[in-house]
């Protein structure tokens, strides 16, 4: 019934801020009921100033919840023994660090000197595999929870907000019958992310320069973990059915070709770059511009975790 | 007093067989010392001619000095559960893959999916981090050994061979007031193989494409671990004192000009490339053209260190 002739962005843009606010809520509870509060240890040894920005951004949400935070800036070559001492630290209760530091692979093996027990991001290899194998706790006696990486966990969060997983459908099995793109497959992100939705029934295809994979959660009751296969087929063909499409591509010049999208679909971007055009609402009904806050919000779940496993450890020693 | 102008090389080739023969010998008294034959599973799940080579030839010397060794092909998609698998069986001691499987940070994962107990390559990250720390033992009582990545441990035993270490010297300081090029700062040989040199008291300059760095052990008595620096030198600088020049460039196109070798230097390639000419020895007193059994007899000596650490471990237990 209108008589202009444009295209008229019909979607919605749904930010992170209003998504993490219930689990901002949940934390901040959680805090004031274990009624002390801990120490996140934040370390910095980049220049980077997009670093620098999350880790003022950590810090402020930390405290505002009634965490303590503390952020360390030291020489590159002074950080594994910074995070050893952290470590070691009785009163440090999560350590998270900001990469890039090197920049390459010694990063890795950086994110694994932080241990275990203080991991807020949830990246040690333990963590890791325990996701990819959907065991939910690090112990026999399931006391001791296992944690999940944050950014991958916050965009489960954010598909369960917008409606992607149905809450009919028993759980576990709640993306049943969902096709879902993932343009990343990063080993800290996009791969993990896969596979946590494969885990829930999805059908996903993980795209990198590499090719495509389908993550599906294969067939047999007994599958204790998803599956995964190459297949032969173009983005167009993965695209063109899929409900959700979720971007992480760090290059200011790639944006998500919008003709690809389907009417009404979901688009969330996790990298820091914009990897849609803000007209992707003509095709998207839901739109995630960012998503940092909400990883935030699950680092400090994540924390609040960590603290709740330390206390069943020393219960079961006393 | 020779009528001839031609420059004739200088240098002697010498053979990883040649070096391997002392080590090979001290493994196969070990096994029958030890009068069982430990199990090593070696996994294949790629198509290089290349990695079915090196697993053909890990299988006949493994076999060769009394051990069992068994290769299993697998699909790249099942190998994290055939590796699960292996580290849950008894029957197994020791466990290699065989890389690339991805070619990418995925097969770092999948290297830290094999079991501490039984990675005969030394690559789980608790073992690299003991390196990196002069760790020698996994537990407190010292009774467990921490063992050394495999190949960066074939360098360090084929430098001793060379005479490059000084036996006059106190142990742990017989590279003192040697000079070091390692051109290659992978995570599995270049930085851990810089960090052991640095470790005995040499300078180590450790090249790659993001610039030079520089390896020592640092300064005080109470420094537990190297020390590093980024380094503003060019790589004619950091050669041409040079007593020893280790590379490993994967390219068949690389090659380490020969004019920056120091007369009578050392040089090694570990590299599947020729990563020197042969008139390398124009220069080079010494010239090792491939390491690969030097590596294969270190991978063995790590499994037996293995198998003994197994038994300590049920004997306190019993």
């Amino acid at each position: 019934m209108s008589d202009s002739t444009a295209v008229k962005p019909a979607g919605q843009t749904i930010l992170a801020s209003t998504i993490a606010k219930q689990y901002i809520a949940e934390v901040e509870n959680g805090v004031k009921e274990l009624g002390r509060s801990p120490t996140l240890v934040g370390f910095l040894a980049n220049e980077d100033p997009a670093a620098r920005m999350y880790a003022d951004w950590t810090g402020k949400t930390s405290e505002s919840l009634g965490f303590k935070y503390e952020l360390r800036v030291v020489d590159k070559e002074e950080l594994e023994e910074a995070i050893i001492d952290a470590n070691n630290d009785d009163s440090v209760d999560g350590i998270m660090v900001y990469f890039p530091v090197f920049g390459n692979r010694q990063d890795q093996y950086l994110q694994q000197v932080v241990s275990l027990e203080k991991d807020v991001e949830g990246l040690n290899h333990k963590y890791i595999q325990n996701m990819y194998h959907n065991t939910r706790f690090l112990d026999a006696e399931e006391k001791q929870k296992s944690i999940l990486p944050c950014t991958p966990l916050a965009i489960v969060k954010i598909l369960e907000y917008l409606g992607a997983y149905n809450t009919i459908l028993p759980y576990g099995n709640r993306l049943y019958g969902k096709q879902v793109v993932v343009v990343n497959r990063s080993e800290i992100v996009g791969r993990p992310l896969a596979a946590l939705l494969a885990n829930d029934g999805a059908t996903v295809y993980s795209v990198d320069l590499d090719g495509i994979q389908r993550f599906t959660r294969g067939e047999g009751i007994k599958l204790t973990r998803h599956k995964v296969e190459d297949v032969d087929m173009t983005l167009e063909e993965v695209t063109k059915n899929a409900d959700v499409i979720v971007t992480g591509v760090p290059s200011p010049s790639y944006k998500f070709p919008k003709e690809l999208v389907k009417e009404g679909a979901i688009c969330v971007n996790f990298s820091s770059e914009k990897n849609f055009n803000p007209d992707i609402k003509e095709r998207a009904a839901l739109y995630v511009p960012m998503t940092g806050k909400v990883t935030i919000a699950m680092l400090l779940r994540n924390l609040l975790r960590l603290v709740q496993n330390k206390a069943g450890r020393i219960a079961a020693t006393n």
